[in-house]
């Protein structure tokens, strides 16, 4: 695809009036009035996270990863998910990545690469995820918080796939995690001392 | 993964009040008063839409799809991606995937296939992505929304593909659908009558 021209980098819609009208420590909700691209007066909502979203699939050596459950109170259901955290804006995700990694499932990582940038809903909000992949865990206690009413189980890759393609697992993260490892996987694109880890857990 | 138990169906959080702070055609941000899981008090915002978000991947007979550039206000920045809408919660999310790809591209499918269900952003939202596959294409003009300033491009599959790969394309829908396409064609998981096109379309 060819570079944006100048025309492409150029924000179209020109904003009027700008009013924080909801706050919370995870978010705040903008009400801005504007004309929009074509230079008509309209409204936009948008919704701005302080946090980013961080998302983690660890692979062990036999190629088994570890889902977290749990019941997402805006879904109104459980969601089965790679472990995933907030971390504040300006710090570093990849440390939320280890943390959110020993807290949910008490592995410790030696090895963390971040393979995966998302916009989750860019219609409205701001929310960006960071996914990392984590090998080379050594297994000690989980630290879940209180809030969080987690089970954790070591599946293997395979499984964790199949869970995705059989719409089991549908959380944005997870779903776009799980296949790009696996079209890494299969391109001869991860890591060695991943690679063969990963080949183990997905074969059939 | 053994089916859920009654446990695990039951939500954990105690909700005490609910008041909706900001609302407006597209979403309601609602401030809940609850006990966590842990029975403590505290606060949850969740940012509820009256849209089902839609993805559309399109592919023509030579294994090209189109990609749609678009300035994201919330995101402050361009981005290229399938085409998509947003459906009212209670419509055929079908409808609204045939309707986005002729007003943002003109292409008329005469097969669409659901192959795709997201949650977006389920820590703090409700919003749901269903992602078609269309096939079988008639072109014709395309009319877009004047809200709305977008660029077209008709690339091979394997552009696209290698544009989630290397990072340019970042939105959710787009990153998980693309993966997903090319997994199901690698596991011989297509329809027939597409599933031709799109190793034409993937081939190096």
């Amino acid at each position: 695809m060819p570079p944006l021209t100048p025309d492409e980098t150029r924000n179209p819609w020109t904003v009027t009036s700008r009013e924080v009208r909801y706050e919370n420590p995870w978010l705040r909700l903008v009400h801005h009035e504007v004309l929009n691209p074509a230079g008509r007066p309209g409204i936009y909502g948008v919704v701005s996270f302080r946090n980013l979203a961080v998302g983690v699939i660890p692979v062990d050596a036999e190629g088994c990863t570890w889902l977290v459950g749990q019941y997402r109170f805006p879904l109104d259901r459980y969601s089965w998910e790679i472990p995933e955290g907030g971390a504040p804006v300006g710090t570093d995700p990849a440390d939320t990545a280890r943390r959110e990694l020993i807290e949910e499932t008490g592995l410790r990582a030696r090895n963390l690469k971040e393979f995966l940038r998302l916009d989750l809903s860019n219609s409205t909000t701001d929310e960006t995820a960071f996914c990392y992949l984590a090998w080379d865990l050594e297994r000690g206690e989980s630290e879940p918080e209180e809030t969080e009413q987690l089970k954790v189980r070591r599946v293997r890759l395979r499984e964790a796939l199949d869970l995705v393609l059989d719409g089991t697992i549908t959380d944005s993260i997870s779903v776009a995690g799980l296949l790009r490892l696996k079209v890494m996987a299969d391109d001869g694109a991860l890591p060695p001392g991943l690679a063969d880890a990963v080949a183990r857990g997905l074969a059939r």
